[in-house]
């Protein structure tokens, strides 16, 4: 995809585009280590989204690379992974939230976060706070030990350049960020590049 | 909880209860290696759900157990695990569906299950299949690869009499079944036994 236009999300903040079936969504770490929260919503009706739950069972497996696709709640596909340099994504943890750096990093006023930051880029399509799901969190390394359960945020295994490449496999609304969590990306906030090849130009 | 009078919810169907501040929700598995996918909805706001993706992450493990915290989308307290004497339940996966029977059973018309179950229990709530979430497994056995993040469901762990009782800590419709998957349950479709003591007589 080098012939196509990159968009900068700025560090801790958010975006949202429509995407068409067959349009293909790239997503790049350019500096490494940072986390980007992707959610969506089928263009034609929002109260179909990216289900984490569904998706993981039908891929009987935690973290989806290359080849796999991700379901809606519906159970229908939203996207298909065609690439991903690094490997390693979560599909587990809701975003950071207000509340959620108030409770665990013990922040006295909680910033909004990829909660935050993912409703306001949806607002425009009447989509509030509350509806903002477990999102595909793309380079989140979160590792899970087998025998205890124990839930580890490790930093992630992105390099500068790393990227997937999603394509849609439905009308939809795609928000992502540029994510505001230490723990999630080594404490480095960072932006994060995208970039969209139309598939009807 | 002896003085609490049982009900019974039949082999694949699902029921719904209303919860108040302090009242304590028990689910048993009569017989042993039953399901029951248990999902709630603030009474007040229905737009406020039980949330795996904020449980997990606050807890820090994907297996919640006595003393752990179940939490609304919200960030706020849903319930408490106050006793648990099976010690193993997902909180990763949707509930077993009309279409995942047919995806990944091979069933040519598929069953309810636990979310068509679940949403009928809820549809006098105004509660539709598209808003039922990943729902807390009680007794589900899921295992993950630490090393490549496959998905196994096992057999569950609870035998005949095991229970896990929940204190609600904010008034709430609560969603329960009797899972109708045969991976979840070893192909045993068993009732499922609840019983609520109430706070307040």
């Amino acid at each position: 995809m080098n012939d196509v236009a990159l968009e900068r999300i700025p560090p801790c903040s958010g975006r949202a585009v429509e995407l068409g079936t067959a349009d293909e969504l790239i997503v790049i770490d350019p500096m490494g280590q940072q986390v980007s929260d992707l959610t969506a919503f089928a263009r034609d009706d929002t109260a179909e989204y990216l289900s984490s739950g569904r998706s993981i069972d039908y891929a009987s497996k935690l973290w989806l690379s290359t080849g796999d696709v991700l379901y809606s709640n519906r159970s229908r596909p939203m996207f298909t992974i065609v690439e991903d340099t690094c490997g390693r994504h979560d599909f587990t943890l809701t975003p950071c939230s207000k509340r959620m750096f108030e409770l665990i990093y013990g922040e006295t006023e909680g910033r909004p976060g990829c909660e935050g930051n993912l409703a306001s880029a949806l607002a425009p399509y009447g989509i509030g706070t509350d509806r903002i799901p477990i999102a595909f969190n793309i380079f989140m390394n979160v590792a899970f030990d087998a025998i205890t359960g124990a839930v580890a945020v490790l930093p992630p295994l992105s390099r500068a350049g790393d990227s997937i490449r999603l394509r849609a496999e439905m009308p939809m609304v795609v928000a992502m960020t540029a994510c505001s969590a230490g723990q999630s990306n080594n404490f480095s906030y960072k932006p994060i590049d995208f970039g969209i090849r139309r598939a009807r130009a």
